[in-house]
């Protein structure tokens, strides 16, 4: 008997019919001798709606009471969830965050999960019901407040459970069948992938590829949860991502991500310690550094460049102006015009040669380099971003098409 | 420094404008020194929206997950009022009936207050903050399980609330200008009543007069804590619900309820015991009776007649139906095209002749009389439906006008 997690987006409970059709596969499972835990995020647009009357009530932030106010939403769906199961006859208990035990930090907003101390979930299984999980939210021991777990939060609440219960599996619906070698809206030759290494996954995902957040990613590999991403709307098989694969090649998928910004601070004195103010700066911002360039120094000063989340971009603005003026450089530049494109594989390992390969063909392509950062099995370009669908569709097709 | 519990029901939260009204009155009686705790309601429709959820959803009763879904209603509205009231540079807090240490018995839908323990609430008083409770729910410390409170349920919070930190007044904001003489919708010369004793509420509110359910009345009574029932929309003084009054008038004022069913069952044998039997059965269907009157017995055979709440009518009739094939009782029949006048007023007990005045008054309005039922201070007939307007303009006529 497996224990499984399923975990449903809002598009697949955006109305009632979807919240059945989603109880119905519930059922399937939990008859077919399953023990199933279910997490939910809010129904379609409800967080946004929630989001928009505390908008039109305050024009200030309130985290806590923002907090307060969203996990509102996962409330309405997940005891909706567990009506419509338990109309098929299957015992169902829903539970918030905080009762199912996802214990966190206390940033409101974007807590983290610390720990996970699920007894009635555990209990309400050995009772025979199906357990329906809020994601996205959690309690504080601290400040015992609710706090929310930010972008991704319900995928963090799935993975976690499934690692704290010991769950065979993770499955994540969504509105696409898996994760694809590139987006399929920009490259007509993408195709699903049947499986990706949590490490592969990893670094796809921090490259911009959609539907898993990195951090959840990170929680399957510590504990080696398999994660089957997959629709929603048909029984299909999607993709797994796991410890193991059959095949590692030199390029599993081609990701690209236009949401970075470029900072460029001009006339940075030429001595040291100079960067690591600059850094520290915005470190304390709580802005991460995804690629830096420092370019030649002239006559004692010389640019440096770096880039930020697109979200992050007018906090690391703020900070770059107070270092740049603490140091004595003459200006900060910001371009938000840009794209990351990336190629990721565990086979680059193994296999030389892939960067220079990213190299030739963005540039027989006429594609210009601004920035360039690597991992072991990772190669990133920033490009300019009405370039960046003809990057993203000559590096499918040189590596990942011509191995099909 | 007063302590005051001010409770906003759904009408006065229905948007963001009206949020952001009652934040301002809650602001301006925190700056003038009081310590304030608000006790909020769903807004405006979002109760019956989320019920109208439900229904589309499943087809089936789920006490259980129907109250973790009706909860989010009043999580909703309270952070929503915690924003709003911080934007006017107060600091606020807002908790959950469970955060507030409502306890409750573990019957979902009509949760029973057992206890209050309002550690954080008073925790956050001392720290200067205005407190926002959810209203209308509670935690059973049984089953460790979010409950509702039923009809009436965000007063009942308030004044336990109030009792329990033992404020020195309790406000029930409300769409109307506070308690009148009559209902002004059928009675033109109503007037707001400036002063009702807890008894004499507590007469009223059972025999129809909306605004304050009984229960809540029960507990400020138990407790001595001033009800002031007042509008949301503008400053002035409402009705005062409290131990002593100045005067007390022979009759307070004259309510009615349309919603009383009556229950007849024909050929009850006339032997002992069978009305007992009949009751019993009545009071386990967890129906409450109203008045009975048993008709003289012809043959060893008679009928018996009683009322109970409309909403209860189906159970009633139910249990009704088993006890009268039990005993051999030939049929039940159902009457709800009723209604109950009542006059209300603590100086019944020591003026004598009300009840006679009552039937005279109705006797000349040429208004039949079905049931009379009596207290120390209240007397009560049941009449036509069709007649229970001239019924109460004519006791309104006949005991309120005439000594104002």
């Amino acid at each position: 008997m497996a224990l499984v997690v399923q975990k449903f987006g809002g598009t697949s409970l955006a109305d009632a019919d979807r919240i059945r059709h989603v109880a119905e596969r519930v059922t399937e499972n939990h008859t077919a001798g399953n023990r199933v835990v279910v997490v939910v995020s809010a129904m379609g647009e409800t967080t946004d709606e929630l989001i928009g009357l505390a908008g039109n009530v305050s024009e200030r932030a309130h985290p806590r009471e923002m907090d307060m106010l969203l996990t509102a939403g996962e409330r309405i769906s997940m005891a909706l969830v567990a009506m419509a199961i338990e109309d098929y006859g299957v015992p169902a208990v829903s539970f918030t965050g905080s009762q199912a035990g996802i214990l966190t930090t206390s940033v409101h907003g974007k807590a983290e999960i610390v720990d996970i101390t699920p007894f009635r979930v555990r209990d309400a299984l050995d009772e025979g019901k199906v357990v329906i999980v809020a994601g996205f939210q959690g309690v504080s021991p601290d400040s015992k407040d609710v706090t929310t777990l930010g972008r991704g939060g319900s995928d963090a609440t799935a993975v976690a459970l499934a690692a704290a219960l010991g769950a065979n599996v993770c499955e994540i619906y969504t509105d696409v069948d898996g994760i694809f070698t590139a987006d399929p809206r920009l490259v007509a030759a993408a195709r699903k992938l049947d499986e990706i290494s949590y490490e592969e996954m990893l670094e796809y995902a921090g490259a911009g590829a959609g539907v898993l957040m990195p951090r959840s990613v990170e929680y399957a590999l510590r504990h080696d949860i398999p994660i089957h991403v997959r629709s929603s709307f048909h029984d299909g098989v999607g993709t797994w991502v796991k410890e193991e694969t059959m095949e590692e090649p030199a390029v599993r998928g081609v990701a690209h991500d236009d949401a970075e910004t470029k900072l460029t601070i001009h006339g940075m004195p030429d001595r040291p310690g100079v960067a690591a103010a600059l850094f520290e700066e915005i470190a304390e911002a709580g802005v991460n550094v995804d690629m830096i360039i420092q370019n030649v120094s002239i006559d004692g000063f010389g640019d440096i460049s770096f880039t930020v989340p697109a979200e992050a971009a007018d906090a690391a603005r703020k900070a770059a102006e107070g270092a740049a003026q603490a140091v004595g450089a003459s200006s900060v530049d910001v371009d938000d015009d840009l794209a990351k494109i990336s190629v990721v594989g565990a086979g680059m390992k193994t296999e030389t040669g892939i960067a220079a390969r990213v190299f030739r063909i963005l540039s027989d392509a006429g594609i210009n380099i601004e920035m360039i950062s690597t991992s072991a099995i990772r190669v990133s370009c920033l490009v300019r971003a009405a370039d960046a669908e003809n990057a993203v569709r000559a590096l499918h097709e040189g590596f990942v098409e011509v191995v099909s």
